[in-house]
């Protein structure tokens, strides 16, 4: 008997990962949702069963639960994992709490899940990573690439469930001339676009969301050596981010060989129509389980070691909910 | 007794460069709108004086004009310009249709007036283009930059005044509930990002709009050894265009020497606060007549020679109707 658990069930990622399970042929025998108290008693329908929200309380509580998706902030999902002591639970653990920790193994199942080991905890990477990597891995195993350049078009799903709100809540606003409320990030998101709201490294100017970029690519690839210039922008999207990526390989490629690679890579599709200009876009990745590449093209000086390409995916599911899944349901195989 | 027109004066960039001639004291005796038929009629105050929009029938309706600012399709502005055998009238073309010609001039003010010469016809840039280089003239006048890897996030306004109003459409049908127009882009706009919609180059597969931005920075910089890799995006914004941009300078640099010359070059603000996440947005560049640079900051693999930074700029002000006038401006000088 496995019992599964989703901690920070009625957040964005929460409620997508039981979207998911309805939707996929996820093996557990029972699950558990858990929340903050001011989501207690809620009820879910998963798989036929009922399932109601209990308050998470205590790491404790996950002392007779096999493997727990933890959709929380950084500081639960430490609170948590450092305070289960039975070991017996194995944490997929969607915050950044992990992710650069050596004993923590950073996943992405079409990727690296050979390094998964026997660790109780398992870090699930940041979104924009996880996009990113799943075109590009894919090149990188068949041509090593150097250098990254990627600027990303990030969506208020990144913020949660009150970024998404606010949006579309300003869209109501200047539909009726009223004034926008911007709790969430300080300003008008609306037609606007802005620098990452992660916190800036006051020394280096990066801020989280490209320093998580970084180093989680040169973990889950297992090398350092690729040089990363990376610029984390929100865009007023809802929730599939899109990026603008530049490829530096260390040996010449044709758009040929790297469109045919993409096509027989897992978790993705191709969308590259130039006659209909047709290429990724957010609300074409929205909803979607694979990623979306296209405008795949040699640099225009032809350098045939430089490629570029877009990228879009749905930072709900890949981005997060549905990478976790697909972990556990490695797991359990 | 100066002549200026305005011809294409109830569009977009007709309407911008009305405002900006009452805020500012630009030199004419007389001024004239021209406009397609559906806006004859309408009546503008310029400087305290009544004007009325004129149909735009010929090409000789410029004989006795001196300068004449089109805001026009690139094909009327072949039209105009190759009809107009008096030789008389100086045409400041916003068009795309002269831009490449090695007889015209590409100007923008602050870099390279001194190349206008005795031209007739004098090609205003690429709006992503100026926007560029604004920030980076003055930083290759002082390290000759070798390469540029830039992503932009553009506005609307591109697409005229029919895009903007989808767009704010777009809002309104959302929050009523309605479905949504999508005349002009083929698409859903709002909540959304798509690859720039100009047409694509089949063989290469860059679209129009990196082609000019391309081409057009080595005019202006009068330098083709400048390797630029680009990707021109769409976002959901109004009216000001935002760039991603990673340069590598010849010779080593540094934050602050970029910081300094930035803050010394004319029509430049730096909004660079890491504390407060204030940086270059699309609202703040909205009715500016500066562009915005910000998030300055050397490659994170601390490369002397690489750094990036954010770039926002009013398309329809620095990137077009402003730029325009103080050409005209310092020809009248």
């Amino acid at each position: 008997m496995v019992t599964l658990a989703i901690v920070g069930a009625t957040g964005a990622v929460g409620l997508e990962a039981i979207e998911l399970l309805n939707e996929r042929d996820t093996k557990f025998d029972n699950l558990r949702l858990f929340a903050s108290k001011s989501s207690v008693g809620k009820i879910f329908i998963v798989k036929g069963e009922l399932c109601v929200v209990e308050e998470y309380t205590s790491p404790s509580q996950f002392d007779d639960i096999d493997c727990a998706i933890l959709a929380t902030s950084a500081e639960i999902s430490k609170e948590i994992i450092n305070g289960h002591t039975k070991k017996k639970c194995v944490f997929i653990d969607n915050s950044s709490a992990f992710r650069m920790d050596k004993n923590v193994p950073l996943i992405v199942p079409e990727i690296n899940i050979n390094t998964v080991g026997l660790s109780n905890v398992i870090a699930n990477p940041n979104c924009s990573t996880i996009i990113l990597l799943m075109a590009l891995y894919p090149l990188h195993k068949e041509n090593k690439i150097q250098h990254i350049n990627v600027s990303t078009y990030q969506a208020a799903s990144g913020g949660g469930l009150a970024a998404m709100k606010e949006l579309k809540l300003q869209a109501e606003s200047f539909a009726m001339g009223k004034e926008m409320c911007t709790d969430v990030f300080g300003r008008q998101y609306l037609f606007n676009a802005f620098s990452h709201n992660s916190e800036i490294d006051r020394e280096s100017g990066y801020n989280g969301e490209e320093i998580k970029m970084i180093n989680e690519t040169h973990k889950i690839l297992n090398d350092d050596d690729i040089d990363i210039d990376v610029t984390c922008i929100r865009i007023p999207t809802l929730r599939s981010h899109l990026e603008s990526v530049t490829i530096k390989f260390s040996e010449p490629t044709s758009e040929e060989f790297i469109r045919n690679t993409l096509e027989s890579a897992p978790g993705v599709t191709i969308r590259d129509d130039r006659e209909k200009n047709a290429f990724p876009e957010p609300l074409v990745s929205t909803n979607q389980n694979n990623i979306c590449v296209g405008r795949i093209r040699q640099s225009f000086r032809k350098d045939n070691t430089v490629f570029q390409l877009m990228i879009s995916g749905d930072q709900l599911r890949k981005g997060a909910a549905l990478n976790a899944i697909q972990i556990y349901e490695c797991l359990s195989e």
